[in-house]
This record gives structure tokens, sequence and C-alpha cells, in this order.
């Protein structure tokens, strides 16, 4: 079978691969039918990831259809359409337990494309199949349950509940990438009275707009300003990082309100400054996390009533052996205004 | 009357200053009864704390007698006993509405020995007298009852509830200075298997074992590997910084399990690292906070009951008016061993 395999040093090739197949009693292969790539798929790529190791396939967001199953699988059979979520979990470890799944402690976790061979292939073993894997009502479309896989529940789980959105709220974005734009879908649920969103681009603002931001800025306008004007001279009552840089988190720490939480989403790969010389009297509390997915089913019943609108956040489609045009043009957003982009059989 | 002026550049100085007098129908001035240093007041004269100008009356933690009241104070009668909170509160702004009293937005907030005149002298002005003091039951010591002013609420609001420590939880407590030793003595409220608390003074150290620490360790000791053996490799569940330096707060990032808190209780004059480039991924929450006093009422509760020892928190004591050998004894601790200093008429 193909795969996209990460070659070290920014590499990655469309290449063949041993085929997936059942090694635990709780794997399931699935054959991979729609497939999206992740902004952490980049950061593995710039080195900001260092336990993927080259030769790894990389991917953690799929739907596939089962072909096999471990004889300790006992909700799923051969032929399902499931979604294949970032997070696997053994669901009996005290992390898992304390629905944690993101820390299992038991060989779970982020491992997808990470640690252990992921899903941007033509077919990939799922470990923990009856835990890591979610089987989908007719009514959704494979392309759409795709963004469950990770952003949704990462912007809904480390944004939006991590930062306490209450009704009312003033919430501030910053980065309008798949994850920021996916908090933007997420926080609404809770009814802000604002949902700013920061970003350099443009388009991204645009999109932030279309899916119900009511103020988009650019980093050179003044973001503390409007802020202030907008909240009565307090700042902010959640502030998500969505980039991942020091510049953006630092912005984050600087427009939070007394009392507010900033919720980190990013990826970091560097150290940052926390100011805690004006912090410390502050009353903030300041989030990280990877998500567990303990929502995702939640957000399948979101999905199926209507009440998440995902397809503005899918920009270009391909098919699977297109891998590395999908990866240009996923990298390259200025140029190509790329948000996420859908590879599928 | 005569009070400790602070004189900018580290100087201070027992010394005739304007008498206290009602300015606002909200105010009370008491007869300063029992008055503590507090930390803070050595960060004030340190330059870390900018806002506070030279000629300012320190202090901010004090027991005293009601001499004079303006008309629109309701709750107290001249003669009453109080303890006189270092958070001063409107009662009626948004953030008081929210209990966050600490954050007022009216005048109040920590304002005593530090925007305005404070405790450190023979008679106080105590604005919003109704929500800023405490009428003392007979059977609290004026002494004890002090270190409800300060650093009982602090280190059980910044530190234990901001921190969310539950029974079961391992506690590490980074600095064993009052605040840290209240932090020890709130934290047992719930129960924790292990209190570890890490200083760099053995006399310290001991404080904290017989308040109910079970470990305690030099910084130079290997903490982390401490943390590690008492936790099966996982980390702290609560980590409080009670120091306000970069190495301690980021010992604190250290040694917190993923999914763990951070609690910054210390007053910090500089900015620190944080290391999101391996945070990012660990579910750690980081909280900040000034003091808010919700808590001092069942503080006080608790006082009477029985449940709370502070006695062994107080190590000198002196009169009114030997404020600067107090002052002394407490800004050099390695050599006095002083906790806190208590200062009676």
């Amino acid at each position: 079978m193909k795969g996209l395999v990460y070659g070290g040093d920014g590499r990655r090739s469309w290449m063949e691969v041993p085929d997936a197949e059942v090694r635990d009693a709780r794997d399931a292969v699935i054959r991979v039918d729609a497939v999206t790539i992740c902004g952490t798929d980049l950061h593995i790529l710039q080195g900001d990831v260092p336990e993927t190791a080259p030769g790894r396939v990389l991917g953690h967001e799929a739907v596939g259809t089962v072909v096999e199953l471990g004889p300790a699988v006992s909700g799923l059979t051969v032929g399902d359409r499931v979604l294949a979520s970032c997070i696997s979990a053994c669901g009996s470890c005290r992390f898992c337990r304390e629905r944690a799944f993101g820390q299992c402690r038991s060989g779970g976790g982020w491992i997808l494309g990470h640690t252990i061979d992921g899903v941007q292939s033509e077919y990939a073993r799922i470990p923990f199949a009856d835990l890591s894997t979610y089987r989908l009502p007719s009514r959704v479309s494979s392309e759409n349950a795709v963004l469950l896989a990770d952003i949704l529940p990462t912007s809904y789980e480390v944004g939006v509940l991590n930062g306490r959105v209450r009704p009312g709220d003033t919430v501030v974005i910053v980065g309008a990438g798949p994850i920021g734009l996916a908090a933007v879908l997420t926080a609404r649920l809770y009814s802000p009275a604002h949902i700013v969103v920061i970003d350099k681009a443009e388009s991204r603002l645009q999109a932030a707009k279309n899916l119900g931001a009511d103020v988009t800025l650019t980093p050179e306008r003044v973001p503390l300003g409007a802020i202030r004007a907008l909240t009565g001279g307090l700042g902010a009552d959640v502030v998500m990082e969505a980039v991942g840089t020091p510049q953006t988190f630092e912005l984050c720490t600087d427009l939070v309100r007394p009392g507010g939480t900033v919720a980190n989403i990013g990826v970091h790969g560097k150290p940052v400054t926390l100011h805690l010389e004006e912090l410390w009297i502050r009353n903030v509390t300041i989030t990280t996390g990877l998500v567990d997915t303990y929502s995702t089913p939640r957000l399948l019943d979101m999905l199926v009533a209507g009440q998440l609108d995902v397809t503005p956040l899918i920009t270009h489609r391909f098919g699977l052996d297109e891998m590395e045009r999908a990866y240009d043009v996923f990298a390259d957003p200025a140029r190509t205004g790329a948000l996420k982009v859908m590879l599928t059989r």
C-alpha cells in the first residue's frame, strides 16, 4: 500500500509502505476513505515534535471502512464506516478512567502519525479500536466527519471548555487557521457577546466572519486598543492561542482581563515569556492541553442535528494519491487560501 | 501619630505622619492594636511594586479598635475590635458582585500600604469599612486574627482553591516562608496524600514539618526525582509557587504532572520562562491571583473551631514603636529564623 512518509528535516513523500495489519487483539484495520492534513503535521516536518522519527507514516484524522478486526474488538463489524480519532485510548488506565484519554498511560493518547504509523495511507491500523473509533450515522458525510477527528474536539475542549466561555463573554481567538476557525464555530455554542479573531491573512479573517466572528483584526491594527474599547477598558474574558509562537502567546496574555483565561491550543516548539511581573496580581488562568476527545460523541450529535456547519472549513479536495500536492497547497495558505484539504478515494 | 514610611530605593523609617482621619462617608479609623510585616512589603522596598510611591505608609495586615466612623458605615460601632483585611472592597462594582473583591473597580482591591497609606502606624484609615473589616469574636486573639488579614486567605484562595487540591493529591509547595507555611496549613483541609515542601532554609523546612508537611527538600536534593518517586513517575497533582522568582516558577512547571495545576502565589518582579514547547501537550493549568478574601469569614470560623493552629507562624514579638527593628529581623530570616513578626501596643 501507499502512505505519506516523514523523511526527516522537512522531507515527506507518498511511497510504498508495509501493509497495515492487526498486531494486537484490540486493533482494527480500516480502508481510508477520507483523510486530511493537520497543522501539527507541518510542525512535525519543521522538527517541533522531536519524538516523531523519520520513516513514520503521518496523519491522525480520517474516516474509513473496517476491513479487519482483532479478536478483542467487541463493538465493531467489518464493513462499518468509522471515524478514526486522533486520540487512541486503552480505556482502563488511571487517566482514561478520569476521561483524560489524551494522556492515556498504556500506549494510547496521540499516537497515530506521531509514535506509530498514521492514517495518511491507503489502509491504517487503529489500536484500541473500541475506544479510538466512532461508528458514523449515515446522515454524516465522511468529509465532514473527518473534521471531528481532531480540529473540532481540540478547539472545543482545549479552547472553549478549558477557556470556560460563558454567555456574554468577549472571546478573542488569535490565529484563524482551521483550529482557530473551529474555535469560532464552537465558541458560538456558548453565546458570547463578541468573537474577535486576529490573523495576518485577510482571506482567513473573511472566513472567520463567515463562521460568526463579529470583529476581525490584523496584528498591526493595535488589538489591545480595540479589545479595550469593546470591553470598557477591561480586556477579553477568554483569549485562545491558535498559532503556536512566542509572539502570539504574549499577545494573548496582553489581551486578557483580570480574572480571565488564556487557553493555549497552539503547538509550540519554543519557550515563551510569561510576564508574571504583571500577571501575578491579575487572577489569570492559563491552560494548555492535548485534546481528550471526550466531546466527540456529543459533537457528532450536533453535526447530525445541524448545529455545526463545518463545510466552509474544507477549501480543497484531492484524490488520495495526490497527497504530495495536497501538502503543497496546505503548507502555503497565503498563496492558496487553504483551510482544510480533503483527500478521498 | 507615627507610621512606617517607604522612602524609596530600599529606605524605610518609623516617623511622624499626618493623623488618620475619616475622608469618605464609608471610612473607619482604627487604633492599630496588632500589625505585622509581609513579604510584599519587602518587595515594595526592592522596587518590585512600582505603583507604590515614596512617602507611603506601608502595611496591610492589622487588627484594631474602631475609633471613628463615617456616616455611611452601617455595620460597625466605635469600640468594635476588627480585622483590617489587605483587601478593601466597594461591594457594588461588577468584580465585587462576582466576589472578585481583590479586583474591585471602584477604588478598592489591595490599596492599603500600596496606593493609599497602610496600617503600620498608630492609627489607620480603612476605606469601605463595612466590607473591608471583620468584627472579631472574643475567642480569637488579635495576634492570631492578624494572620487572616492576608496570608491565610491568600494561601487558601490563591494556592489551595485555585490549585484545586483534592483528597489523595500530592501537593508540592515551593517556598516555606509564611505564605508557603500557611499553604501547608490550609492544604491539609483537603486531605492530600503528601505535602512536599521545598526551601533552601532547614529551619523553615522544620517549621513546614511541624505544620504537617511529610516530605521536605532543599532545591539541591533533586526535587524532580523525589516527586517522581512519590507519584509513580507522574509528577505532582498541584504545585504552589510561594517565592516569586523565575527559577522557582520554572521548578514548579517541571514538577507538575500531566493534567495538574501550578498555582502561583508569589509576587514577581520579573518575567519568567514558560516552557510551552513541553507543556502545550500536557493539559496543565497555571493560575495567578491576588487574594479576594471571600474566604475570610469561613477561615475565622475555622480559627474559632480550632481547625487552624496559626500560632507557630508567629516567631517574634515587638512593641509598635519597635517597627524598624521588626523590619530588620523579618528581612533577614536566614539569620533570625523569622516567620511572621507581630507588633502590638
